[in-house]
């Protein structure tokens, strides 16, 4: 299974060069991924972040940025499972521009679950662990 | 007294019309508040939250736009105390192009002082009253 | 007639007081001000600044900041036209936070249309009259 | 040669994890690139921007986040040149916790010359070649 969120690059995400200011794929990124919880995990990350006490901050981000943004694109975000480890998931994101079909950004973004209130890494429970595994081979 | 903080214009703060998209004014404002506290009220704004567990939210703001800011401007905001209530105090700002001295924009902003914990409205204490008032009449 | 756009409180939008950062609510606002203009005037604001090379800076903002906004939170923008004047629309947003129906900010803002090249105010042309007026005292 | 530049950790900066939203680390890094140009490379990156008509594009992003920031964190970022090739310049980047001297965050970010109109790679001229080489193992 692959998940998909859909954004409008807006008028204040634009930079000087008249492109999206480029730290503002990875909010693109981070908003597909609170989507793809309440849109397909059946947790909204809202709910695990208040409720279970589980955060998922990111460790380590590879990006690649091939086309550029402009005002009033509309983008989809897919979002694949690539790995899931003891206490880490890997996930993997193509950002396309939705007039063109142009793939404009590549990321894959690994994030430990940890315990909020300590900060350290927590395993990943059976019940998660098969959520998330329906998105692996997308 | 008053209390000025300098910021350039940085390149992602421009928006799609080349200008500062404007809710990033009421970021450079924000800053210069907390910089006031740490350079002038003898208290930075990160002890008076982390440690004294008082807050400051914004609860009314007017402001006008008279000169846009373009990409590597260099600015200062002078902030001045207009008034000071029992619970409150309401902040002027005056954001200066520093090439040409221009005002750029103006603002009063009210805050209102709260326990972090209940969000409910606290008196000011004397001695943050005495700070604040050094800055009144500037 | 009222135009109202939805949005959903992100992860990234929320400050060290764990509410809503207050510059962000410009955003919200600037992001509804976009989507009138495509749901419910005819023309997309991207068509506007990029083909007609009209623009609409905010020069005069007052807002009244009632309830916080936490992480999860749903809202929505309402906005009506308050007033049209020969080169200027006053613009009157109520944000509402969807759970329990509380309002959490009201704005008044005031944008005078500009040529996008000369930044020189410009009248605003009958047709775009008769769109915009279709949202007073709604 | 290495330049620094150093900065705030800014109430807005931190979202509902109480740590800087890691988005954000990309504008710490890209605030530093450019204070490199007027601080170290003898021409401002507005200046390079507008005068020269010359941008720099991020191309490719890799990041490893080690250690959260909080509000109130001073921090220094570090940066060095690792490659220059023709049209395209890969600069390492280093973010300390001025408190600690903990490494917060290091990444690697390629950037491109590019025409500013056409958006088409450039040669890097010798005397920026010079100027970035400086910077080589530092």
């Amino acid at each position: 299974m692959k998940f998909s969120a859909e954004f409008s690059v807006r008028f204040g995400e634009i930079d000087q060069a008249r492109v999206v200011y480029y730290p503002r794929f990875f909010h693109y990124f981070h908003q597909a991924f609170e989507e793809w919880f309440a849109g397909a995990l059946g947790v909204s990350y809202p709910d695990l972040v208040l409720k279970e006490n589980i955060g998922f901050p990111s460790v380590r981000v590879e990006t690649e940025f091939l086309k550029p943004l402009r005002y009033g694109d509309r983008i989809r975000v897919d979002i694949e499972l690539l790995e899931i480890g003891r206490t880490s998931i890997t996930v993997g994101y193509t950002l396309v521009r939705l007039a063109d079909g142009a793939t404009s950004a590549r990321a894959t973004i690994k994030n430990v679950a940890i315990d909020n209130d300590s900060f350290k890494p927590v395993p990943i429970s059976d019940p998660w662990r098969r959520r998330f595994e329906k998105f692996k081979n997308a």
